[in-house]
């Protein structure tokens, strides 16, 4: 079941969201199963969520030491303006029910309303689950777009200019295009099959973050005489623990996706999902582990990390439908993609600071491609449809966004800033004021 | 549904707890809802569990790198205390039930006492949940009081005089004033609102701490020709990971204290209430990135975090019948409050090593003061009533023990061992040996 | 109930994973009971994977600061080859139903196959849970195993054949000694009793580091003219938090183990097992603390984490049993054993370098001695057998593998390397480049 086939409820939603008025279903929903898949979405909610740490811990880790304080800055304010924009337009804007503005491509403006305190049975605005809790849920995956951002970017972008770009990221660009698919829209009427988001979230994060680096261009010194300068980030365990939050984060990604848990099928599948997400994910570290002990001699810790999140992405679009083998075999391509995309990255001259891009970009498409290996209900048509469809429109809005502010407000720090480190500059606190620096 | 309507049940328990003998229901609990309502308990217990871990991040991260190992061991040392005396005392002594020794002020005294194993369905001694799983969660509670103590006397107290005062505060002061509303005492009776604790857990946490303040005094060089010296903390991905492993936790803390997960009205309130949680964390952030950029030019890090638990803390008396808007504009207040607090605490030289007094007292006090905006039943008279009899008992107890312990043990390092600082002279254990310190 | 209780219906599983022919149970399994016993796979599931973490931030740590990345590596890397070998191998030998090779000591093997996508009811593996669910936790227990090993032997051990070893525990050494109880082996007919793994997992994992200390040697410099030579841990905060984070796994890791959740009997049972969990683990922080303070007249951080860790190790045998009192005791006593135990390890000049052989080996024995306490089912000639049955055998196929890579491909990295670190050294890249190192 995908988060397509739930539309019908969760139209429901976003008419309740947008009208206060409750639906007047003549009978209460199931006890049991509504409670059960709301719990799914709370318990799936709060892993999501915790998502948000694994992405501040690390890019924390993998920035040099003195852009560490900003780094930490921007994840929790993007994460506090995701969770206001999803509110103030994003909810309803994905999820727009019958009140799309453009049929299938542009929903509705307003704010979102929970259900009453102490609801009555009879009363339930959705069959299966709470509104409170599927908002909860769905928020995180905005706010998980907007963090994606922020790593690629990381070194060099002022502060307020990133901020507005997440406003508009969580307000409008992420709640359309995921609307075309997970609100109903015209991906989903077409077949593309996206079941947690490996295009429509981690894709979507990557396009945005291509989009910046592209119009800011890379850090000072990272490219000197054909030459990629290494600069290593300055705490290995922070990337490390980032690292094992966002995978634990992951079973709520994928296994709250089913968006159901109140039959034995359902729970069965949640079950799956849990299994086949964890394997992807020690498919891609295996591979980035040996690919990087064969190719450079040595292994390495970094590209082990993101190998493990590409096989994350991955197995994203579909942790369902594949065995363990082929989830091993879907993340473990994953975890090869990182280790040959870094480098290429290097010669476009594309700095990518934490390596967001070959993990949720290209590990993104691998997974959105290779939904139709496993799962016969999706076509490779429609597969590269929504990928370019998502990608063309993300990429060129934020383009236009970043190239706005950049006229406007500017969005590079002065050259001095930069060498200096942008915390002092930026915001007068160093992240290890007690620790000498190198 | 606050605490106290669940008085029934929770008297029940302690009665159980200190009579071996069960309860003799004729009809046994119905299975799911009692399912459902523990693992709500089990599942709220372990998050809250985790905000333990929060602190200590949040504190390790705020100290400079030479108290980092003391603030490390208070804070492990602290829970287990806590969670040994409420087991001992605290939490026959909060649900005292019918056993009163002054009528709705001061229960018994009597260990806790678990259901046997494998306990048959109509022997349950709660009917909507296991006595374990409620004695589980209301622990973390106590524990939590616990830990917000140690940040404001960090950096030159000694440890044992504060252990010896959190044996007090968990065995004592907190479970007979978290009495007087949870445990259905005087407070409950006359109307105070305090949904999960903004003032039983926080701003009682507050006084105690506050008390602790006044008679410790500020650190060497604190206040210093009428100016106050900036003590930079030692690592901000510490207090930034604390930061989201309370607002983690948080889920559990005002979630689980809906008490009831069994029906569909409850649920979809847990719903409301993760969601709203969250909203008043994420204005709280947002309110102190944006009044610091204006105030200060510079947004700072550690005001957004505690911003951000400013908020949390706002929201936790009523996390239910606000709206979002309203949750919105509760944690936003929130977030101001820590702005304005920490320099004005500084202008009356109360040393607040994390700025714990803003954050949890304060804002718990504001939050507190907040509840009858949204919920009707609760009234000013009766919060106001509810926050200075809580306060006053709190606070003056406090002073009292902090005082004794002055007199007796000395509560304070000596001038070499703050300067040099308490890891290697108390402890002999440095917390980052392999590195320069400046 | 214990794991063996549940062996026929992980029989049923067995089968199903080796046959892709699933069971022909005429009768659909009782929904509710199915997904609350599926839901607690899951949720201890994913609280024994953030044990991961916790493992990875514990020896990160306690290891100095030219080996942290090393010790990242290998635990990141000794998590994603468990997961792929208890795939691969390791589910199946543990849990051969009827397929054993050698009846009771020696089961088959197959890769895992899961539950059809989108299950039906009556099609339903198993009677109690999905087959998904019990491997997804089963597997968490598995790599629990060798995150054990990592510690003992850090900071000289070669990467690779660290990693050769790790295949083998997870793919036959743990599953094989597991089944003898856990499988329905020999061991679970002579009524040995290790509810959640004491030894199964905790003294195997013990065994396995000492063989591999025996065999290695302590590092250079650690026993030094009769003198114990200390070797700081170079991050306190990140060994607090790794103890904070095992310490949360515990629940799901205990808990979980009563393998159901769908009667009131058996979550109250949960219940109590998660309120004894917190105070062994509390216990054994208090003793440890007082122990340090009274024979070092310095409380000691290491010990009272350590002291946590070896109380929740103790209770881990049997968590459901015993009173809150007695999980108090047997906590308490494995707090102590840590205390006396890391010094005399040190006079056999067995280099341990973050303590898991005290916590994991000798806690895991007490632990399991303790069992016939409180649990009237079970001998202490059971349990005598039982450890030294899987305590013979874990430790000399250990020692026999160890011999082997060492003769084959060296274990050890040579004297430059090891003073140098193994940073820079074997991966060439350090873990905290920007901070200068004494």
């Amino acid at each position: 079941m995908s988060k397509t086939l739930k539309f019908a409820g969760l139209a429901g939603a976003a008419t309740l969201a947008a009208v206060p008025a409750l639906a007047q279903d003549a009978a209460a929903p199931d006890i049991n199963p509504y409670i059960f898949t709301t719990l799914l979405f709370l318990i799936g909610g709060f892993l999501v969520f915790w998502m948000a740490a694994g992405f501040a811990m690390l890019e924390a880790g993998l920035v040099r030491s003195k852009n560490v304080t900003m780094q930490l800055t921007k994840n929790i304010a993007l994460f506090s303006i995701a969770a206001i924009m999803y509110w103030l337009v994003g909810f309803n804007l994905m999820y727009p029910g019958d009140g799309w503005i453009i049929s299938g491509w542009f929903g509705t403006f307003a704010t979102t309303s929970l259900e009453p305190v102490g609801l009555a049975a009879e009363e339930a605005a959705l069959d299966y689950a709470s509104v409170g809790s599927d908002f909860f849920f769905q928020l995180m995956f905005c706010a998980t777009t907007a963090s994606i951002v922020s790593g690629t970017l990381a070194e060099r972008i002022k502060l307020w200019p990133f901020l507005i770009f997440t406003v508009l990221l969580t307000g409008l660009i992420y709640p359309i295009e995921a609307s075309w698919q997970w609100g109903g829209g015209w991906l989903s009427e077409l077949g593309f099959s996206d079941f947690a988001g490996s295009t429509l979230v981690h894709a979507a994060g990557g396009f945005a973050a291509l989009a910046g680096a592209i119009i800011l261009g890379p850090r000072i010194g990272k490219y000197k005489d054909g030459r990629t300068v290494p600069m290593p980030g300055s705490n290995m365990p922070l990337a490390t623990l980032g690292t094992f939050i966002l995978w634990l984060g992951w079973f709520g990604f994928n296994g709250g996706s089913q968006l159901a848990m109140g039959t034995i099928g359902d729970v069965t599948d949640v079950s799956r999902i849990f299994a086949n997400t964890n394997m992807a994910a020690a498919a891609g570290a295996v591979v980035a582990l040996i690919l990087t002990q064969v190719l450079y001699k040595k292994p390495d810790l970094t590209m082990i990390l993101n190998g493990a999140l590409a096989g994350l992405v991955s197995i994203t679009a579909e942790p369902l439908a594949p065995s363990l083998f082929m989830s091993l075999i879907i993340g473990g391509i994953g975890g090869a993609i990182v280790v040959f995309a870094v480098p290429m990255l290097d010669k476009f001259k594309i700095d990518d600071v934490v390596g967001a891009i070959p993990v949720h970009l290209i590990a993104g498409i691998w997974g959105t491609l290779a939904v139709p290996l496993t799962n016969g209900d999706a076509s490779f048509g429609a597969q590269i449809t929504g990928i370019v469809a998502i990608g063309a429109f993300v990429f060129v809005v934020s383009l236009v966004v970043w190239a706005i502010l950049k006229a406007v407000t500017g969005i590079r720090v002065d050259e001095e800033a930069e060498i200096n480190g942008l915390d002092m500059t930026e915001l007068g606190i160093e992240a290890y004021p007690d620790f000498s620096h190198r």
